[in-house]
């Protein structure tokens, strides 16, 4: 029976700066490494024992990934890095303190950026010195196919094909998978899973550090969910 | 212009008790832990930057190009994982003291264990607990893949496919490539890359947590030998 097992990476630096994060590469705080570590040792107590572990190009989430893996004493497990199960990309927003944006644009402006299934935040410029358009990891995307900024929506679009042809396919070969990656990327995930609406979707909320277990049939519906 | 580096793990918790490692998934001690985030910090200064990464299936190996990687901020590289690469099996000896070991069989035959190209160690038998046929990461491999002990010569022939396979084509490509290894597999392909004689490669010993660079040319020869 193929089983997918999510963990939400924890407490990163920026948390405690309450800055919108996206796809800069901030990395875990000493309670999102304890958080990890912890989600490692549920999974080990749980006899879970992984087949092969995706994560995202962000070191919060590859970190995350890694002490899963030594916690639960199988760091030997194929692992690999995707920029499709990078966290939402928050455009001109990130970096900036999630109270002062409200002070500029306005406590509603803001809800909707965080809370709309499909409003776009605003973007940020391909040519502005901190889009990922500069940054060696992206070296292999063309520039178009750089987001500036992404809704819900775009994320679960660009995350899709990534569970088509590589997630699934080893659920569907009846391995059981970590997937250790963000909140909205996972979100994504989830919706696409469990075949949740728009308007649910955003309510959704994965908490972070606590593995989250879908036990599947061999058509990939969920036949159990249930946290550690 | 390729490039290839080459990291040795440091100290693991088994050399302290002066113990036969090989196989055996021992990890890393303060002190390795120590000397992997010194190699990645030299690596950094260097500003080498890596397109691959190639580690064993040994958590002492793997966590070592963890830390190579996180110091110089290029987690998100991508990481493969093989037991192609692991140290040598040392076979019996593997859980021994060496002191214990000299003891019981004399210092010349440990002696020669140790320094001869080709001499086999005694052999671990296949349904020994111990055995790696009982270790779930090597499950992919038959029975009679799985060595019960070798000498440099067999570590050897079963490095070379992987070299052949995965990182030779990698520096082919004109890549920077990472080995995060153990002692023998370093050694192994050193042999290999330098065309150092069978009599000559037991002298040649690769420091640990000190990188090691091969600038090559187009053919894979190398142009230029030296530790950071």
């Amino acid at each position: 029976m193929p089983k997918l097992i999510f963990v939400r990476h924890g407490l990163s630096e920026w948390n405690a700066l309450n800055q919108f994060t996206g796809w800069v590469d901030v990395d875990l705080s000493e309670k999102g490494i304890a958080e990890a570590k912890l989600a490692g040792q549920k999974i080990k107590q749980a006899n879970i024992t992984f087949d092969v572990a995706y994560t995202s190009v962000l070191k919060r989430a590859i970190k995350t990934c890694h002490y899963v893996l030594d916690e639960s004493d199988q760091l030997w497990v194929p692992e690999y890095k995707s920029w499709r199960l990078n966290e939402r990309h928050y455009g001109a927003l990130q970096g900036l303190n999630k109270q002062e944006t409200a002070d500029k644009y306005g406590v509603d402006q803001v809800q909707q950026w965080r809370r709309s299934y499909d409003t776009l935040p605003p973007l940020l410029a391909s040519d502005d010195p901190s889009s990922a358009t500069h940054d060696r990891r992206y070296h292999n995307l063309e520039k178009r196919s750089i987001p500036g900024g992404e809704n819900l929506k775009v994320t679960l679009e660009r995350v899709m094909p990534y569970w088509q042809d590589n997630i699934a396919p080893s659920l569907l070969a009846g391995e059981t998978v970590l997937v250790a990656a963000h909140g909205n990327s996972l979100r994504a995930l989830a919706k696409y899973i469990e075949n949740i609406s728009d308007d649910e979707i955003m309510n959704l909320e994965i908490p972070t550090g606590q593995p989250l277990i879908y036990e599947l049939n061999d058509n990939l519906s969920v036949e159990k969910k249930y946290y550690l």
